[in-house]
């Protein structure tokens, strides 16, 4: 059995999760999985997720633990432990940090967005939301466009500064732009990645801006979470989400659903684009995804195969 | 993070995992606990299980798959992954072998009963099935009483014949005697555990041979399960359950409820017996155990500070 920690699945090759991504999208096509409802335990103010989800030759398990109140002692709020096994003997191959496979699945799932939503010439971008999430879409945006002016918005400006340090070293030649309000981020940017977990839209916006751009909502998770205003859904050309699940868990889906912006119908599943090889560049899009566990089988697996060819991580004496 | 493998587990002291055993059972009286119903997902003919716990210190989630295919390619059926995480900072400390942890635990939830359901003197005892489990069962027995002599029964003799060999080596002052037909080692034990997945009773019984002897089913994990036949519910002075879900889960509570051997008011908590200082040694007693997520926590939290002060397993830079 192998371990990976974060250093190890932090450094995997961009382009290796993002297309264990685009797998995991095929996989969604074919229906060759099987992913169950995941399990969400509280214990007091404490939430715990156990995901699993099963393909043809792996299995894997993510458990993801919510500690509100663990940022107060100085540790990370959300903590994630991944089990990956065979499929075929059932065997368990690896254990993973759960954190790290979420943060490079999740910033890949907005890079395929990002690949397959905007136009190639895009210059500018924003990014809501400094956190981990945060600085992983920024990364997985860079590495799918030649992107001038990358605008970056926190309620927290420091977190925003040290996103923009951390990626200045990583791609020197980008300008990065630290904004005081977020309506001044969306109205520079031809693409708006939010990663926040707001209960409140981000920003104000007006017809005419939303027009042309594409918004990608990554952080709102639950259906009392909304990251971006009805307006930009009413008026987007094209509504995607990586699972139908999206329009019951994330409000950003559902406050627009109940209040009739927009019916169920107009709203398509994300996996459709893999079967068109272009896709219109003048559109407005609005794309929503909450994530799921058939991601992490992809991604964790891609991985696990990539590690052992290359003697990666700790070998356990399982 | 630590991660301890089986041989780590295996060594474990047998006190301190009955010890813990113990404590988890002081939790049920307390009910100072979490113990949602555990996740059952099936894939093709395969299941997996998630089972997840919190006490105040520490929660653990115990995944278990069983593969019933992989012994014909010379692989274990059952395998598992335990994850033990501190619940006030929500941070993984520990990956185990979730089989290792399950064996020893089993084992001890037997070794319990065997302690505080049958007389110190007792000298005979019987193990039917000679798999992990009945082999765990053995050594708790035998560490909670002197035996002098233990019979065994298995449906492929070379198991019994192996288990006895490992267990002389262990303890080489009984006398181990494998059984041609299961009656015959009931007949001769006053102690007779189960641990099997039969799905019919292992042996016929009349009323005169029940009495005064001790019945722990340790195998039944399903409602279509029985180990024991119905004629030992029926003439037991006491029945006891490790949780009131066993009435459900096995068949060695099930089956005898829906044909009228016994009511469910019959049936009584083994907590209930830490009360009590002292068991009366000639009643009949039939003990049923299917196990919970809260043993595995109880155990895994066990090991996992022994392991700290002893600096056991593996250390993973998490």
């Amino acid at each position: 059995m192998l371990f990976l920690n974060k250093y190890a699945i932090q450094k995997i090759d961009q382009n290796i999760i993002q297309t264990a991504v685009e797998q995991a999208y095929r996989l969604v096509l074919s229906q060759n999985y099987n992913m169950p409802d995941r399990m969400h335990v509280a214990d007091r103010q404490n939430i715990l997720l156990l995901m699993p989800c099963f393909s043809e030759k792996f299995f894997a398990t993510k458990l993801v633990s919510v500690f509100p109140e663990a940022q107060k002692h100085g540790q990370p709020a959300v903590n994630g432990v991944m089990v990956l096994s065979d499929n075929v003997s059932g065997q368990p191959l690896a254990v993973m940090d759960g954190a790290a496979v979420t943060a490079q699945r999740t910033g890949a799932v907005g890079g395929l967005g990002v690949k397959l939503l905007t136009a190639e010439t895009v210059k500018t971008a924003g990014v809501l939301g400094a956190g981990v999430q945060g600085l992983s879409q920024a990364r997985y945006l860079l590495f799918n466009r030649k992107i001038k002016t990358l605008y970056i918005y926190d309620l927290y400006e420091e977190s925003a500064i040290s996103m923009s340090r951390t990626l200045k070293k990583e791609y020197p030649n980008v300008e990065y732009v630290i904004t005081e309000h977020s309506n001044q981020l969306v109205e520079n940017s031809n693409v708006i990645i939010a990663a926040t977990t707001s209960s409140k839209p981000l920003f104000e916006i007006t017809p005419d801006v939303v027009m042309g751009k594409t918004f990608i909502s990554i952080g709102s998770f639950r259906p009392d979470m909304q990251e971006f205003p009805n307006t930009v859904i009413e008026n987007a050309d094209d509504i995607f989400v990586d699972t139908m699940f999206a329009a019951k868990e994330s409000g950003d889906i559902a406050i627009p659903l109940k209040n009739h912006v927009v019916t169920k119908d107009e709203i398509k599943e994300f996996a459709g684009l893999l079967e068109k090889n272009t896709y219109p560049e003048t559109r407005t899009v609005f794309f929503k995804s909450v994530g799921m566990a058939l991601f992490d089988l992809a991604v964790s697996s891609a991985i696990y195969q990539l590690a052992v060819e290359n003697n990666i991580g700790q070998t356990l004496d399982f």
